[in-house]
């Protein structure tokens, strides 16, 4: 029996669609879910529900199922650390947690990923548990972008790199050559739906579609836990804020229910676009 | 009797402090309001309403009413380029606006700014048209900022800078090191109001403030036209978001009703603070 693949879990259609997948192939799996962010669906799963703080448990519990892969995936709010309930390991880790998460979400991501590592796992991305998550190169679905779309997604992709260079988010929009909007910890679909409610002058509308999403990883990020994701919703959000497509890095973006994705693009008048230096554009 | 100011003047308290600073200090002003933009407290001024695409006309009147100094002052949303109303010399002028456009709005407002300089104006910038309204070095009300504070305003100034350096924006919210939010299209107003809706575990709240609101000019922009504004709704929205103070640049910002501004920090426990270099942020 193959080892089981320990998911450290939050909220939302990732770590599901890595769990189905893993007991797809047979792997089978042990789910932990974080209090706070227990993703319903993950309920079923062999398993059981850990505080954000109890890190001894969680390392305890992943070897009683004989987990050596680990994944992290989901959503988690960054907690208020005052208010962490913790347990010895989780105590000792609490102050270099804290002096590493003034500097940014991924210096703080990579005390984690340290951390399970000494204790012998191997941390895996999301990509690496079920490649099909991964985004493509090229046109993935629609018409291929307008010229003046490539160069709204050349942009974007630069003022990605640049706000993930400072970690600030992995999202923006630009549309015309202007940046309508920056993702940082509201997430992507808050900056979608303000995208929406910018004056039309300056974005695009369902029947004069402009303007670019993109979203792609920091340049020197722990790309092991925090790729960016876009899913169904994501295409729905960004048709509605008038937008003409989504770029995402090729290999560097994960697609949730990519079949899904394309149906909805098609549907709506979007392009999906995995953008790469050999294309054009980034890196 | 002096040349009166030529004022050009979109929404908001910033044209109409600049105009009754010109009529306390007997220089007289001529009021051209932007069409779509128009400002009401502006109505009673000499003057008339010019559509945005209008520049031979805006060129004119400000000759026949013997303006030297001009100033652009006031909320101007850019507008469809397809859709605007043009006068000659606007059409002569829009692909050279079109094409700038693309590049973002700094590039966009050298142009106008050229424009009117080649016309044999003297474009001022709104600091120039009224000295009270710039932000001063050092601790302007309130407490002093803690350390976190300051931590938190050097590191909002460095995102402002980068973000104003991409020609994004020029405001920026971080708490304990984390980049809460950037302002880009919505605006400063728009972003503090998001803030306040992000999880109290990452931001402050009235009773325990933290996180800092830093504005700041774009590193290369058109100073004349664009500097950053703060008022009395920046310092009530701040508050709301739970944030621990604002930080401007030290002569690179405009407060409006600064004694009014001062006031209501310190009636909800804000600080107000401009930074510069010589006290250890910026540039």
């Amino acid at each position: 029996m193959p080892a089981p693949l320990g998911i450290i879990a939050g909220l939302g259609d990732l770590p599901v669609a890595i769990a189905e997948n893993a007991m797809a192939t047979g792997q089978g799996v042990h789910v932990l879910r974080l209090k706070g962010f227990e993703e319903p669906r993950l309920a079923a799963y062999p398993g059981s529900v850990v505080g954000l703080g109890e890190v001894g448990a969680v390392i305890t519990r992943l070897k009683e199922a004989g987990c050596r892969d680990i994944v992290f995936a989901g959503n988690v709010r960054r907690p208020n650390f005052s208010d962490l309930k913790l347990d010895l390991r989780g105590a000792a880790l609490l102050p270099k947690v804290i002096s590493e998460a003034r500097k940014g979400d991924d210096a703080l991501l990579r005390i984690l990923v340290g951390e399970f590592e000494k204790s012998g796992f191997n941390v895996i991305g999301s990509e690496q548990a079920h490649a099909a998550l991964l985004a493509p190169a090229g046109l993935i679905a629609g018409a291929a972008p307008t010229e003046d779309s490539i160069a709204d997604m050349a942009a974007a992709a630069r003022v990605a790199a640049a706000s993930g260079a400072l970690d600030i988010g992995q999202a923006c929009v630009v549309c015309d050559g202007l940046v309508l909007a920056v993702e940082a910890q509201e997430g992507t679909d808050e900056m979608l739906r303000r995208c929406a409610l910018l004056p039309e002058a300056i974005r695009g509308t369902a029947s004069a579609r402009r303007g670019v999403l993109v979203k792609r990883p920091k340049p020197v990020q722990e790309r092991r836990i925090d790729l960016p994701t876009t899913g169904v919703s994501t295409v729905e959000l960004a048709a509605a804020a008038g937008l003409a497509g989504i770029g995402v890095e090729a290999g560097g973006a994960l697609m949730l229910n990519r079949p899904a994705m394309e149906a909805r693009a098609r549907e709506l008048g979007l392009f999906l676009y995995g953008f790469s230096p050999e294309l054009g554009i980034g890196p």
